[in-house]
């Protein structure tokens, strides 16, 4: 029933040497070792390889970062909220640059209204809080005020998208194919899946979308920016 | 009505050694010497310096891709869609990981169908359309099928998302207090400033919305995911 590792290469399109590579690195768990001194894989490995290849590839995330998060869903003291905080944590380095302190408070006291409006319970001290309040700070800076007048829109179509987040990861998680000594894992595979893989959806749907609506005003203009 | 370098560093925020980085590296083009040998620089140095900002801190671009952006934008053979095709490639290094053909073309005829259930116009070649397939091929792998049922939904928020950045960048090209010969540069900054920072601002807002939605999920699983 175990896969050598040519079969686990060929059903996960990810080549012997690079599996040999995360295995080395501590990102893919070892295999079983048979009577012929010759290590067997199974369905959790593939499962694993194809989340470690999205993790790298969709959300970019450095082979570090990834060994965090995959050790996050291993460990089961994790709660869920600190798994989304890992992800959170992986998938973006900290950056912050905007200097005008005044800016970025009243950015703030904007974002916190937001969130109380929409009835957005957050993890106090969340990343994403402060980068929002550094965009609307940079939009502010950049005097396109007709940005920051999206801004309720935005969190419109963000809330819709995220109720199909949830419908998504319940729907994983209820799965009824799955032993129940795996469920936890499972589900916790369901959240970074849905994470990252929900997160690059979204990006690159609103770049196809926006391409589409901004050709239309290039076509208008007289200054021929078509 | 000229300003030093000190003033502009006062009202941009951004210090005096990187103000003098980004004029040595070309980002931040030179002020005009004054009879005492010295430079002064203009509300356009003051908009660009926060053009600048943004795009390195918010966009996460590289120096050099920030160059080529704002290249573009000054240089004015360059179309609107151009300038869309250079953000889009200076916003991401191109990823491409995953392997297996067939899924990737199944995926690759799904977006397609969906483009023109949209009517979305794009560019031949671009590269969100590959990058999605390239996401929509790692979800059919990691076999949360789900995820792919919701694509729709995702798309027309997204939809719903472009229609405001394309209000936005209308409402700031159409502005009535800017000198015709800057109309322009104006418009190609607006385009910019709406790409990057909405596309920051819709990412950050998925992930609080989403946050507030998976915790409803992990407070009513009954292995205290909370």
């Amino acid at each position: 029933m175990g896969m050598r590792i040519s079969e686990l290469a060929q059903r996960s399109g990810v080549s012997v040497p690079t599996i040999k590579y995360y295995l080395r690195v501590g990102l893919l768990p070892s295999g079983t070792t048979t009577a012929h001194n010759q290590a067997t894989y199974g369905e959790t490995h593939l499962r694993r390889l194809r989340l470690i290849r999205a993790l790298l590839d969709i959300g970019g995330l450095t082979v570090l970062a990834t060994r965090d998060v995959l050790a996050a869903i291993d460990d089961s003291t994790v709660s869920g909220l600190d798994l989304l905080a890992i992800v959170d944590s992986a998938t973006a380095a900290a950056r912050c640059g905007i200097v005008d302190e005044s800016v970025r408070d009243t950015a703030l006291t904007d974002v916190t209204a937001l969130i109380a409006g929409y009835g957005w319970r957050m993890r106090p001290g969340v990343r994403a809080i402060d980068r929002l309040a550094e965009i609307c700070a940079a939009v502010r800076l950049l005097e396109v005020k007709e940005l920051y007048g999206v801004l309720d829109a935005y969190a419109g179509a963000a809330a819709q998208v995220a109720e199909c987040d949830l419908a998504v990861t319940r729907a994983l998680a209820e799965r009824v194919d799955v032993a129940p000594q795996q469920q936890r894992v499972i589900l916790m595979e369901a959240v970074v899946a849905t994470v990252v893989l929900g997160g690059a959806m979204l990006a690159t749907l609103h770049t196809m979308a926006r391409e589409d609506a901004l050709s239309r005003l290039f076509a208008e203009e007289p200054q021929g920016l078509r």
